[in-house]
């Protein structure tokens, strides 16, 4: 299975996110401009993924003798909330005094690393989930998706159910379509299908009753910001589900590489929320869904305190904070 | 303003809610099979203006000489959530023996009775709401539909909107989209637009968000059950919303005419959960979301145990379990 995001001849190579699941297409960037524009509309998304496009795109722009330092702070500021992508802006540039061809293989380390550290802490975090959760076989929770779509490969919170599954400790799935852009629906299914991994999609408004009835065992997320007391910034939904989880005694259990905490952060109340356009919300395909005019309130993360997390898993096993 | 479902020259005539806000357009149903249908494929929809199409239903299938009892059961089991469409039909059959004109009597006192009543209902809940939540002027935050469009006229929780807004007490409607067939985003967004109610529709996923913001006074919702002992059923999102305000804080009042009390059911556990087809989840407008045979997990509405709720308000005021 190739790549999420990649190098190949001058330029960088994503896998179109907003064409799945109708299209399988890959996208050649041959400009900062457009990688940027990329990582605007979402065609690569999720934070150790942009992590990666933070880097690449410091990369392509030293091949293009372009001005990087410039670049960088484009790539850098693309989208406000996940951490990853300044950070993997900042280790590119760090090899900038060594030349173009520096640059380009620290940007490739990073990615080797993002999926070895992915299937790290994925490991881990299918452990802590066997750990606390005792019914076989598991009934998961998916909020968005933190799968080989938002990283370079593997996943995150996805990846535990790659363990899991690979031992055949995996009944069912349930997926959040994860409204507006529906990330669960299109992306986290689409996973699930090419691993014929059981599944069913639901509203992100069923996850309680979906809990009460006793159909979840353990709900498993990404992050996209994680505060040095441990709060959690993810898709917008998280929270909620957080508090439903805490409700009825579910583990809620984060899994995402350390590159997503951000230490520099003392809480989420720190986190810059990304507000997006009113037309994600407004329309679908063409076809409006609201009167005109309507005004939206759509922030594309929230934040989750600590208190509400069973645990947060990194390469590194349990965050403690 | 017209009403939501009416009778006029032998036909019921509703307005159909698959259509707004886009088109506004009236259905001339001629038979109960028509009727039925509308009701399944929920042109006309929300607990109050079920139970007027029950006993419309029952009138129209009177008018027409037809076989009355078997289109009764028809009717009553359309949908099985809503202990309104029953009652209706239970309530236009009651005058059966005494001839057609007397079946549409009834039906007919039953739609003004619906208007007074919500009418009622929803003042007693403003009061509420203004005693529960000091903070002026107050934003509020809706589920699914339970305006004008969810009753004959008038509406349940929206009905506290209109009184509270004639009062220019209403700072702000905050309406979660209510997916998958979008009845907030839809519905309760044209009604605000109609009566120029400053509102934002948002991804059902946010609320929890915008109540650790401090954004949300108070929750009004309607509901399509209510237990004995005070137990909810309400669309499908409402328990998740109900354990977040819980959760903040965030005072949540249910209102509804008394007729969605089902006396004989004891609490929530035994509410029948109409589960709908997978379409309403896998595409929207023709347009594909999830991969192709994709499963679902879809229920209609979710129970809300008392515990959650600061006011169960129907015609008589608070209602005690």
């Amino acid at each position: 299975m190739r790549r999420t995001i990649d190098w190949a001849d001058g330029a960088v190579v994503v896998i179109d996110q907003t064409a799945l699941p109708g299209a399988y297409r890959l996208l050649e960037l041959r400009t900062v401009g457009e990688l940027v524009d990329a990582v605007k509309r979402l065609a690569v998304r999720g934070a150790p993924a942009l992590g990666a496009a933070g880097a690449l795109g410091v990369a392509l722009s030293a091949h293009l003798d372009s001005d990087v330092r410039r670049d960088a702070e484009l790539l850098a500021h693309a989208r406000p909330t996940a951490v990853n992508l300044a950070w993997g802006v900042e280790r590119a540039l760090g090899k900038l005094h060594q030349g173009k061809d520096a640059v380009l293989a620290e940007a490739l380390a990073l990615l080797d690393e993002d999926e070895r550290l992915n299937k790290t802490a994925s490991a881990h975090a299918a452990e802590i989930v066997l750990a606390e959760c005792p019914r076989r076989p598991l009934r998961l929770l998916s909020h968005c998706n933190a799968g080989r779509l938002a990283t370079v490969g593997w996943g995150s919170a996805l990846g535990v159910v790659w363990h899991l599954h690979a031992r055949g400790l995996v009944g069912e799935v349930l997926v959040d379509e994860t409204r507006p852009l529906l990330q669960g629906a299109r992306l986290t299914a689409w996973e699930l299908a090419q691993e014929n991994v059981p599944y069913r999609v639901q509203p992100d408004g069923a996850a309680a009753a979906a809990m009460a009835r006793g159909m979840v065992d353990c709900v498993l997320v990404g992050a996209d910001r994680i505060a040095a007391n441990g709060d959690v910034a993810n898709k917008i939904g998280t929270y909620g589900l957080a508090i439903a989880a805490k409700h009825h005694g579910v583990p809620f259990v984060v899994v995402a590489p350390s590159s997503t905490v951000d230490t520099k952060l003392a809480d989420g109340t720190g986190v810059v929320i990304e507000e997006r356009d009113a037309r994600e919300l407004t329309g679908y395909a063409g076809t409006p869904i609201t009167p005109e005019d309507a005004r939206v309130f759509n922030p594309a993360f929230d934040v989750t305190p600590f208190e509400l997390v069973t645990a947060v898993v990194t390469e590194h096993g349990r965050f403690a904070p």
